[in-house]
């Protein structure tokens, strides 16, 4: 079973989950049909996975008999479970079980692996799932934070190649999570202002890192960019949930996230990446200081031994030339 | 020139610096001579590098003609440089001049690509000039605190294979840093004791994390270990700057780091990894609360969404079995 253990110096929880070690692995080399016969997350091998939480059913006019658009299920190798409730010090060392809830959103029926190939309304519905688990999921008051993210590539952790997401709701806020949302919160103080306000402020001003922008998203290069080409995609409109948005906010999302995926792949050939919705923690549904996003993290370069040592990062492209690079990738 | 730039919400700098991206990569499948004559870190090609700030003679003994043991160079690519003193705001965002010294550890003349290869007195030499280098550094009374590192392997982090570390002198201490000797003040605070021996006793009294121990050294996996395999060496006796210690200290140390990583090769198969010496800032020589060590971060996995957003991790190899199998790697 998982447990959380804390690092008995920094305030890191650590999950230790040896079930995950067991998890399959796509083999290079498989040809196409060999791979969508064993892909567990590919129409017809439903049966490969434990029943599905939600499934959004297929539009009629799909070309295949395919009967789902999108199903979340639970992972099958999950990080953390929804059982066990110990809590343990053992000599200078606390630990706890590993409570969780760890879901995996199969984003298309067929075998697609790159998420910028859906269209912008087969996205759109992968966003209301996130939304509509991260709704179900905070109705339960043992979760205090919920991340959802995305793997592409194995550089960038994925160890299946076939679109998909993941979901972890979790019973503390975690450490990035809570500095990200403090920070905010210091700097509303002093300010008054929304830290994250004031960025797009800067970036529609000129500061020169925007990549693009419409009517209710903006997508920038931001300024202390950790990574080469980071990118973050934010809504014009201060919200502190990704799950409060409307319906018309999601189709918007859709377009400005694919549209920033594209630029990525023209510019950088289809590069590995993470992305991460930032959305505050749930006991603050909405607030004046914490602005919800999403951060696109493209995987060139690995992290190493200055990184690990400082927390700090080296990043060789300066984001003002990322930002205009990607504008030029037009489409 | 490289810049500091300041995370407005998070308390984090990232260096930007442009010139690093211009340096050289190993090319796979070049035969062992040709990486031979165009390894700027092999003996005969010092004039590839930037004159040494500091050099080790060759024991009289060895086989070649090769004059010196160990070098230290500037980096050809450095991350920062020792000029420039300008702090700028523009907007809401704080940047400064990356002004830092970042320097390359040759370990050996010849084209040796795993440090498990040298000798202890080898190996022992390359401390003394992590030791030598700190000591000279420290004067500098612009340095706050200094990171020696080792990328080994490309996942790693490594662009040149030939055996090397790294050392960066920074103007402010960084993040990472910063955390754990806060931590390790706050813990020493209410209990009176240091975390790290403390750590150490639970190890050595049984709690089945230790991989290895002598008189001087301990090698444990610690209790919250964030990747498979992580496997410290703490000194027994408390110190808190790593160039304190006595010749006999670096003789010890040599021994326990090169059987250590000989265990990891044997393990693991020769795995690309990280290490990286905590030594504490350059204004806290000694004190009470925080214990210099060596962090070996071996590189089996992908750091992937879950960990940039939570900054949390996934260990899918308890501690307990990593330093099992470690200890039962005997050579």
């Amino acid at each position: 079973m998982p447990e959380f253990r804390k690092d008995p110096v920094v305030d890191r929880w650590v999950i230790i989950s040896t079930e995950r070690a067991k998890r399959p692995q796509d083999h290079a080399g498989n040809n196409e049909q060999e791979q969508t016969d064993s892909c567990p997350f590919c129409a017809g091998n439903e049966a490969m996975t434990p029943p599905a939480v939600l499934t959004y059913p297929a539009d009629e006019a799909h070309p295949s008999n395919t009967t789902w658009a999108v199903r979340v299920v639970p992972n099958k190798y999950p990080a953390l479970v929804e059982e066990g409730s110990w809590k343990r010090q053992t000599g200078i060392y606390e630990s706890m079980s590993g409570l969780g809830v760890h879901e995996v959103i199969i984003e298309s029926p067929e075998h697609v692996v790159n998420v910028a190939m859906l269209s912008e309304t087969e996205l759109e519905k992968v966003l209301h799932a996130y939304r509509d688990r991260m709704a179900t999921l905070r109705n339960d008051k043992r979760w205090r934070a919920i991340l959802i993210y995305k793997n592409q590539g194995a550089q960038a952790g994925a160890t299946l190649e076939h679109i998909h997401s993941q979901l972890i709701a979790l019973p503390a806020v975690p450490k990035e999570v809570f500095e990200e949302v403090t920070g905010a919160k210091v700097y509303h103080s002093s300010h008054g202002r929304c830290v994250y306000c004031d960025m797009i402020n800067e970036e529609i001003g000129g500061a020169g890192r925007l990549v693009a922008e419409d009517e209710w998203f903006v997508a920038l290069c931001p300024f202390a960019s950790r990574f080469p080409y980071e990118t973050w995609i934010l809504p014009r409109q201060h919200a502190s949930s990704f799950e409060s948005g409307s319906n018309g906010d999601f189709t918007a999302l859709a377009r400005s996230l694919r549209a920033t995926l594209i630029r990525l792949n023209r510019r950088l050939e289809n590069p590995p990446f993470n992305y991460i919705i930032h959305s505050s923690p749930l006991d603050e549904t909405e607030n004046a200081y914490h602005h919800w996003h999403i951060e696109i993290l493209p995987k060139l370069t690995q992290v190493a031994g200055f990184e690990w040592g400082s927390g700090s990062y080296i990043n060789t492209v300066a984001p003002e030339d990322a930002a205009r690079l990607l504008r030029e990738a037009t489409f």
